[in-house]
């Protein structure tokens, strides 16, 4: 194997594969990256028990060359040395080449690194096969989609199944949902290009979908999604996410959504986002950041909080309107922030339905966001 | 206790005092933040068993009124809560009145926290009463002799008095040495306002200067040093630092400084830090990241490292000239680059006396600094 390569080329893939790749893996080679020279391109494969990044350098992009000379071969490098030795190098091109007992020797400049490589025949074969009929998501509906629902999976092991996300598909419009079952966080998107009603829902594990909005850069990039056995896998650009899938039963979270209401505030997103966070200093750490929030009238709400031994606050703030009944409710400020933080509208909507059930969060402008919390009992 | 203040300067000055305030204190008063109202002025009092920091908000600044109405009092506010809440207010303006029992109300805009002090009258003692004569520096030099030495001082506790930065006098310079005994740092500054050579010397904690340096904030200040007993007094602006001194008598290091040189190298300092870094990534963890330097004639030199079953670099680098005899040596890359890294010059001096004897770093522009370290035995 030998290659001459731009080295901000290599530098920007090494980064990509890093994400699937840790210290802390069973199979010791996983803790290496594969690097595969083809004859006009480089593929550069990292994976961990949970996720599998590729990516691909091509020889010409857009008529620069890239990729100046490549004799085929393959090898398992080091991380985090290959990594940290390619972002230091003094030149803008780098030569690699494999000689005996997979020494890699890597040039640029005046500096000459050698490093001990792996065969990657020891390498593990991970399949990567798109579908025929890939689903069509655009950066940015994806990135969308798990921002405004990855916040609210549980962190816990308790019920596995709900540390991921579901992804199901009603009316032709693909839906993610997650829940630690104190909340739930719901999005959805229309896809007007393929029918996909048949499709079967999954569970992706939450941390890898954080790790998959990571490598998401371009919001113009089409992601095409395939649905396997066991994975589903992401293709964008030059990259392939493959992520395992939670195995068992998602709840029926349809149930939990109130259908009726009794007191509708809106209010304007930034005014409340503040509000609470200065609740949020005086809720109690030990009663889970529980704020309280009254209706007054005249569509003035009061939000306040109360630490024992610390201080309470209290403030007024004037919301766009008021309808309903009147209202005293307590809830998580944490919860609050977390879903009010990923909403991108400058006006929200919140329907509630009394003081002991669940109350949703929607944006006037879009109806594709649903985010519902469960009050706190405190009167 | 009543006060009408603008937020941005009392907040800058919470900021100030807090570098001194941790929630692990024996003393639990020292937790909190120590706040005296006085006819004119606000004094912001912070302290732990190492340092106090004080700062004073005057009512006017340069025309504008800070403070627009004030009752004096004094209290103990609770931090981190007091810092977050003046942080987080909504308006410009901010009320503070204590009201029975040190509860204290915290009036912005709509927003009313109440919070719990204690009586101020529980808070140490701790007087500040600057020399009648003191030292003069410019914030900049104080910057320069603690950013150069600082870094050298001991990590470990073995020999307590080597975790502190000796200041000393000679011959009309200010010196401060710092050493591990594995290096040692030393940068100088001539005084011309006072005669100092009667002073005797004192050993200051590094942790301490460390903080001490994040709060000279402006190069042209003018530092008052007072020397006290067992503490020293850092007055600028409207702000004063106290550290405690170390007991203990600092080793005499000046026997350890080489008088003559068999080797010179002359090179530029990005150049070699940039060199050393590469050396560094694939220098062995467990020898203390040892590179090896050697001269290779017509002003280059060579800089490598072995990091067993990783690999190892080579690099050759053209010095600005190396006179003298030829040389093979091998010392630490972290304490390299540590002393390079702190040198503004662009070019810099390295005297060698073989490969066993301890070698100084030096600028051709500055003579009063000195940066010496050890070699490591690899031959």
């Amino acid at each position: 194997m030998n290659l001459t390569i731009k080295k901000k080329y290599l530098q920007d893939a090494i980064q990509a594969v890093t994400h699937a790749i840790t210290s802390r893996t069973v199979i010791p080679i996983l803790s290496g990256l594969k690097f595969d020279v083809e004859d006009n391109k480089v593929v550069l494969t990292g994976s961990n028990s949970d996720i599998t990044i590729q990516t691909a350098i091509h020889a010409m992009i857009e008529d620069v060359e890239i990729i100046s000379y490549a004799q085929p071969g393959s090898i398992v490098l080091p991380i985090p040395h290959f990594s940290e030795i390619i972002k230091k190098l003094p030149d803008e091109t780098v030569h690699i080449e494999v000689q005996d007992n997979f020494k890699t020797v890597i040039t640029s400049g005046k500096a000459v690194f050698t490093i001990y490589g792996q065969s990657s025949e020891e390498y593990p074969q991970i399949p990567i096969q798109e579908n025929d009929d890939p689903l069509l998501l655009k950066g940015k509906q994806l990135e969308t989609l798990i921002k405004q629902t990855v916040f609210a999976v549980s962190p816990t092991e308790t019920r596995p199944i709900l540390t991921g996300v579901h992804v199901s598909f009603e009316h032709n419009s693909i839906v993610f949902t997650a829940t630690d079952s104190h909340r739930l966080a719901l999005r959805s998107f229309p896809i007007d290009t393929a029918d996909v009603s048949e499709r079967e829902s999954v569970v992706i594990p939450g941390k890898n979908l954080q790790e998959l909005t990571k490598l998401i850069t371009d919001p113009e990039a089409t992601i095409k999604i395939s649905f396997l056995h066991n994975q589903i896998l992401f293709a964008f650009n030059e990259t392939y996410f493959l992520s395992r899938l939670l195995t068992g039963n998602y709840p029926d979270t349809s149930r939990l959504i109130p259908t009726e209401k009794e007191t509708t505030i809106h209010a304007f997103t930034k005014d409340l986002i503040q509000t609470i966070e200065r609740a949020d200093l005086l809720s109690s750490r030990d009663q889970n950041n529980v704020i309280r929030l009254d209706t007054l009238g005249d569509n003035m709400l009061e939000i306040s909080s109360n630490s024992p031994e610390i201080g309470n606050v209290e403030e007024q703030l004037e919301a766009i309107a008021i309808e309903g009944e009147p209202l005293k409710i307590s809830f998580s400020s944490r919860y609050m922030l977390d879903t009010l933080k990923t909403i991108d509208s400058e006006r929200i909507q919140i329907d509630f339905t009394g003081t002991m059930r669940p109350f949703v969060i929607r944006t006037p402008e879009d109806e594709n966001i649903l985010q519902l919390i469960l009050p706190v009992r405190t009167f």
